[in-house]
């Protein structure tokens, strides 16, 4: 076995807890020598989980700048508010410690710039942990794309559609931020799940790149009526009954890209509904379908022939290389193992040491401005918002430069 | 049987010829008197068709000017190409006839006036036989809509997913006309299958409209691969294979309503893929996805709970009471029964002569408006462009009139 990573985790509450416990604890090549949050009892909760996967009791802090003084730490893992996120990172790649941030959507574009400049500056690796671009069937049909059986991809769709209600409405009482973003904020609040796997499919800021977005939302009734209907049963929400959410409850993204291909988007986190990603690849020889199903043309008759194929069989029999290791190594972790694959991938980059991410400043800079844009789309009638280019033109001739088993080519 | 009505038809392509041989020769109460079309083998095939159905042969036209001095016409039918879909519906409005007229896209917005202005000059009835608004699904969730399980509707999604690559690039020897829109305009080109369903559910034109909309367009590589890839099997498509198709791959059109309310469709034709119309509807109490199912909110626990149920066991238990009807009458002709239905819808609201149409000549103007206004926002980068208000201020009052077995309250 290599040597152990000393790692921190910052920021401890239900998605910091879950790292913990079903991911980085069980990793044997890691040891958790710190973890912290403003919290104390979070701190000790994540202490007494040490022990339960008989791993030694991490130092506990409620201030991140001083666990950045702790001597000997090899990265640092960010798992705390998405206001805080920049802060956090920036300081950590100050102190010269490779870091790891969780997804998020960015407040305003500065905050993207200030991660790229800050990168610039200290060369400190950062990488975005965004776990859907290690999705068992986002990578199949990465995998697929690569192979040249989509033809050229020109659209893609994606989408957070995930009923959030309860966590919202409840979430005040958790110490969650949710309920304050949605009372004073309307945004796609949340790209990097959609966007993360269609990037690396149309290797955005490798040769290709987002140029603008409109972004339209619809009214906000989904949160008022869920509390509406539920405050008797639960009082804790009649404190909510007379609040007016500015967050839209479906907000549609529309993006283009440097090479012509488009991008839609759509954040519907507060209407009840079933889980969707809303993953979708359209190319000129093959789609796949958000119901999981895959169509390859037959590209020689006249006529719309075709195979049609289930999710199922497609992940048999395109299963990305990544997938074919990890079931060998046996599925592990949260969101059915996306998490393991994700934490797998920055380990092994901050072991090898060579500056490269899978998922770099640049990538995460432009899919977090998708927030602060389509905030400003919003709020301008739907006006096209540009871009910025945070690669200040390497994206042109940018390649994928990092090699190993994690990195998504 | 009531007196039987002596109709027209003007345009006999594949659809026009479809209509006559599934629906309107068999249709005991109507009468087909007339058809014209410019090709004369094709009015000859229209009268041999009324043989195979023992039905009196039809006169047979040429110019459509000398079909509307037929004496004792009740009402004519437009299925000619989209570009003269106006022209054709004006004359007959000034010659007193009763008018329905295939679905199509507008290429200005002075069309959709022309609509508007000659229907509020003549008083005579129009129609647009959009077909999908009488689907046996769309209509039972637009009656799931109206008892209220769905709360309020907040977005709907629609498409025109249809693999239409033969169609197009073959057409050009079959007369049709889809070759020369695909090379010369780039624009959400056929609107009315998705935004039909969607407006009766959120009775645009009857208290609430389309305010605003940004399209964007895809890059155009699906048909040029297409024909690279058929060239040398099918000679016909020589031709082609330097031709640069203006018309994008997949255009998504996003919609603003009055009512706070947004609507996403897309046009995905050129592209390998399954037919699909997209239809999704968002409620605070419930949603129906593409795939079919439907999901309704239990409104009673704090956790994401409901009961999801699939689009079969949907359209039996709230059968709308059309097809209710139907499934007794028999269910019959083009595109499972949908065909049957909306001249069944028109001919009904023509013996009635009150005026009133169950899809007039608003739905028809601003629903056709939407290919004139994305090709607006393509040429100008996405640009949110506003919906005239064909109504003149009516929408916020008007109610539908008609009343009958086919009108969608």
């Amino acid at each position: 076995m290599e040597k152990q990573l000393q790692i921190a985790v910052i920021g401890l509450g239900g998605h910091g807890i879950g790292l913990l416990d079903l991911v980085l604890y069980r990793m044997k090549d890691i040891r958790v020598c710190a973890v912290c949050d403003i919290d104390a009892s979070r701190v000790e909760h994540a202490q007494k989980l040490a022990k339960k996967w008989r791993c030694q009791t991490p130092k506990g802090y409620s201030d991140y700048r001083e666990v950045l003084r702790e001597p000997g730490l090899d990265a640092v893992v960010i798992s705390a508010a998405w206001s805080v996120h920049t802060e956090i990172a920036t300081a950590s790649m100050r102190a010269g410690i490779p870091v790891a941030s969780e997804v998020g959507g960015a407040y305003s574009l500065e905050e993207c710039w200030e991660l790229v400049h800050c990168y610039e500056e200290t060369g400190t690796p950062y990488m975005m942990l965004e776990n859907c671009c290690y999705g068992e069937y986002e990578l199949a049909v990465l995998n697929m794309v690569r192979e040249g059986i989509f033809g050229d991809v020109v659209h893609c769709n994606g989408g957070y559609k995930h009923d959030l209600r309860s966590e919202v409405a409840f979430g005040d009482e958790n110490g969650h931020y949710r309920l304050h973003e949605y009372m004073t904020r309307n945004c796609e609040n949340y790209p990097t799940h959609e966007i993360g796997p269609i990037a690396k499919v149309l290797r955005l800021n490798y040769g290709n790149r987002m140029v603008s977005l409109t972004s339209t939302a619809s009214c906000s009734k989904g949160l008022e009526r869920y509390i509406a209907d539920r405050k008797q049963k639960y009082p804790a929400l009649e404190k909510l009954k007379d609040v007016q959410f500015a967050q839209g409850d479906v907000v549609t993204t529309v993006i283009r890209c440097a090479n012509g291909e488009t991008i839609t988007i759509q954040l519907d986190t507060t209407l009840p509904r079933m889980y969707s990603r809303g993953f979708e690849v359209h190319g000129t020889k093959a789609m796949y379908a958000e119901d999981g199903n895959i169509f390859v043309d037959d590209r020689k008759n006249h006529k719309h022939e075709g195979v049609k194929m289930s999710g199922k069989k497609m992940v048999k029999k395109y299963r990305h290389p990544i997938w074919k290791w990890f079931k060998r190594f046996g599925v592990k972790g949260g969101h059915g193992g996306m998490d393991w694959l994700v934490f797998c991938a920055f380990f092994e980059a901050v072991r090898k040491g060579d500056g490269h991410m899978p998922i770099d400043v640049y990538d995460a800079a432009s899919w977090m401005a998708i927030t602060a844009l389509s905030a400003q789309s919003i709020v301008n009638n739907s006006a096209c918002v540009e871009f910025p280019d945070f690669t200040s033109g390497k994206w042109k001739t940018r390649k994928q430069e990092g090699q190993g088993r994690f990195f998504l080519e």
